[in-house]
């Protein structure tokens, strides 16, 4: 319908796109620092200034190695200066940064580099092999760039391989970044679903853009030109949550921590690089807070720590506040979301609540930033409360939230236009939203809901448990009853009624699992999520053949 | 030229509209209050929940008025929770909020309500008796809308009169607001240039809420939902600065001052209400602490004072820092930039200053706002540098920057797309801007550049001067020499050649003015601005006429 001119305002359209960002921060932050823990083991240290001028000189060598706006770039790299100049370099021409997951299968490597037909692919001393293993079935890659001192890696099977530091090295540091249009593609980030092909999600400049400014805001991540940020979640796990755009714009000083994500070298880079704000996902926290227990130190610079990517057990909450002063931001988000939706800040509300009380409102992942529209449906689409105890499918919507998967002919949304997370989740009177289970997860019990995270989270308090997995498998009478697997802490060994009893009373007496199993290994996806499809699968007849026994 | 569609972006398009942003806190904020005190005298306090239920009750009266999608609404109130209302009602349902300037001449008044062709008119009771004398010459207003309560106005000669709560009283407290485009227009405010008609900037939900994002962020006005808001610049002034959208989406607290700007007033509600941030233009401010010094009180909640709209003088930013402990944001903006261009705001370098060098830096108006580019070039559209010392005629652009003004033919951009401020500025190394003076006011002496508004910036400083205006009149030998008009404080008489010592050693000598001129008043614009088009007609030849006598 052609819409009377007079309704429309008149304001300067486009305008949001990402090399504004840097040539921003290049001005008005240019003394502002990027430090890198660097794979090659050293300490690297610029400004935003110096970063804008070798991000041109890589797009000037990108335009002549022949590089055009849509053409996709693959990136298989750790956090790193040059990591960050390459997402800034390939956008900013209006390519697309295509972020790989070096944890993906090999066979799910080759089939999104060629479902994404990547021209080049950057890479890090660290994932050359991984390369070399599989590039003869890589069918669109011309070149491989290599993220490294040429000293430290003098040779490589790839084909065509072109040093990094070669290629910009003669390159003029001026360049006029083309005007795009704002809905032009930035990036591209398969998520490693736990079924099926991983499927791409395709952001704009303008989802960028909007993405960057409202998870800077306060009421988010908090990101300004004081912060100082150490985003140990990787440049290849949806853009590293949009740090390197957040934190771009806020002029913020950033500490990249390379290949050093165990909590040996975390330490180090938190104890003289003194970030305020750290974030990543709970895996991480755990290597952290080991190390600094072992060695005994306590970190004094970190004011807030956002832990997303999968709940944050209230163990961790507690050991952050309790022994480092740190606040987590509980967060919630997903690769289609690019990727935050929720976020539990630290409210006036919280200031003033018993630490018990706040302790259990930071369990939950939180408010949406604003943008994101949430709500809880039943299988009928019906709205549900927010009243804290009615679970349901979460749906969301937002400015920043997909619309249709890479290269996919249908939309991914539902038919009112609202985006099925795949999370069942609760909202309370506040707003507060808090993840039950993934759909697929949950247990159905006689008709009724047990989320597996919650008993998980339970579980991981006891004093004996390293990791828990909660799944439903088969019964007879209840259709599906939870058991629990559980990794013992180093020198422990698990009993099952201990552990049960801990549990006690902290979850309803239907919920209680049917058994406790203790094991060696739990498998996980690329990500680090559980994959419990193939535990489902292994102890489906477990209870059956118990009864029967 | 059609663009290959994998170079797009596949995620959500639209979702950056008004109603979401009342909506958004009514949920999320629900018990943060919004304080008014009214023009009834009183003060009213509800909160964004009863805010939003209110809002949806007016829009459902509007409906039923007849309103339609682009239909203009004039408002010609203070800033009040009924304004706030009208806001978001008229533009949550797609018409345009038509904010009039009470201080506009009549004649002006009607030009523009006949140029936006407002069906409806809200009214506080302040201005009745001003539309009352012009309504015969409005010829598309239908009727106005009374925002008092009735016992205060029993009666008006307005034809087709309605009384707001009357208006709302049945109607339901239930709708769901239209699924409008982001570039549909939400508010049409009206410069008042200092020649020729006024000319309307017709805003967008989209230039709208990025706007709000932007100034919302720490490095910009600093709102988030711990802030107490005095918005004192009023909402018939580019919408209050956009505070009404920026405080709502950052959940803060709001204070609506109505009618009373006066120091008296102002000091009563912030020592009531708390605030911890002002927004408004000097000459309130100088009202303000000339009254606080005379109770000899001190404000003790107040953190920041965004100070915009003129230049703010170094005695002002030091008032608020040494008496008050509050820090000055000195900031700058337009109509036609909705209207935040630049701020000061207090960087981690500022803290490390000497008290004196971070004056001279806040006397600047500060760096962008992320969003906002600008230049300064000379008259051939030659970049110049940022040296803190070349003037240039201040050039910007981004997507809150006007396009057009309303129903112009014609762009209002350069050919390069660029929109001429008409403001002169210098950038200093840091990329802070100051503005030297309006292009207009600008004087020409000996082939070099004058800055008006650094003379008079340094001669109300003087002891005895309570305003001061540089204009530039003709002169045989250097065509044009500024004078010094000056009104003296109360009780003081002007001894010109004190005021001109007191310079001396601030400004170069050849800037020094020729003659000081003691008056009894100056000429302003309905914004606060000095009409110096008036001044220089009635001086041009003051300095020709002194050398001949």
């Amino acid at each position: 319908m052609k819409r009377n001119p007079l309704m429309i305002g008149n304001m300067m359209s486009n305008g949001l796109i990402l090399s504004d960002i840097l040539e921003y921060a290049a001005v008005y932050h240019k003394n502002t620092e990027i430090v890198t823990l660097r794979v090659e083991g050293d300490i690297h240290r610029y400004t935003y200034a110096d970063a804008a001028k070798r991000t041109k000189k890589l797009a000037n060598a990108l335009k002549d190695l022949g590089v055009q706006q849509g053409d996709r770039i693959g990136t298989l790299a750790w956090n790193t200066y040059r990591h960050y100049e390459a997402y800034y370099a390939i956008s900013g021409l209006g390519a697309i940064t295509h972020t790989i997951n070096p944890r993906l299968f090999p066979e799910q490597i080759i089939y999104i580099v060629n479902h994404a037909q990547d021209q080049y692919i950057f890479v890090d001393k660290t994932f050359v092999p991984l390369l070399e293993a599989v590039q003869d079935k890589l069918t669109s890659v011309k070149g491989y760039i290599l993220m490294i001192d040429k000293d430290q890696l003098p040779e490589t099977k790839l084909k065509n391989a072109i040093y990094y530091e070669d290629l910009i090295d003669k390159q003029s540091d001026e360049l006029q970044w083309p005007l795009l249009a704002d809905d032009s593609a930035t990036a591209l980030c398969y998520t490693s679903g736990t079924t099926g092909n991983p499927k791409g999600v395709l952001y704009s400049h303008r989802s960028t853009i909007l993405h960057a400014y409202a998870s800077a805001q306060s009421e988010a991540l908090n990101i300004n030109s004081r912060s100082t940020i150490l985003p140990v979640v990787p440049m290849f796990h949806v853009c590293a949550w949009g740090v390197p755009y957040s934190a771009t714009l806020a002029g913020a000083k950033i500490i990249f921590p390379g290949a050093g994500m165990d909590g040996e070298s975390l330490t180090k880079l938190i104890q003289t690089e003194k970030p305020d704000l750290l974030l990543g996902v709970p895996t991480i926290w755990l290597g952290l807070l080991t190390h600094l227990d072992k060695v005994n130190e306590k970190m004094d610079s970190v004011e807030s720590v956002v832990i997303g990517g999968a709940a944050a057990p209230i163990s961790m909450i507690q050991a952050f506040q309790e022994k480092h002063d740190a606040f987590v931001i509980h967060a919630w988000g997903m690769t289609e979301m690019s990727p935050l939706g929720t976020a539990c800040t630290k409210t006036r509300a919280m200031d003033e609540m018993p630490l018990e009380d706040r302790y259990k409102k930071q369990l939950k992942q939180g408010r949406p930033v604003f943008g994101v529209q949430l709500k809880i449906v039943d299988d009928e689409n019906k709205e549900l409360p927010h009243d804290g105890a009615a679970f349901g499918r979460l749906l969301v919507k937002g400015p920043w939230v997909v619309d249709r998967y890479y290269l996919a002919e249908e939309t991914a949304l539902e038919d009112d236009g609202w985006f099925d997370t795949g999370d069942v989740a609760t909202l309370d009177p506040d707003g507060y939203m808090q993840i039950v289970d993934r759909k697929k997860d949950v247990i159905k019990s006689g008709g009724e809901w047990i989320s597996s995270i919650d008993l998980e989270n339970v579980a991981v308090g006891h004093p004996d448990v390293q990791e828990a997995c909660v799944i439903g498998v088969a019964h007879e009478k209840w259709d599906e009853r939870p058991i629990l697997l559980v990794i013992p802490k180093e020198g422990k060994t698990i009993d099952g009624d201990s552990i049960l009893n801990f549990m006690t009373d902290k979850i309803a007496k239907w919920w209680m699992p049917d058994v406790v199993i203790s094991v060696t290994e739990l498998p996980h996806t690329a990500t680090g999520k559980l994959l419990k499809r193939k535990l489902r699968e292994e102890y489906k007849n477990y209870l059956l053949n118990l009864e029967k026994a």
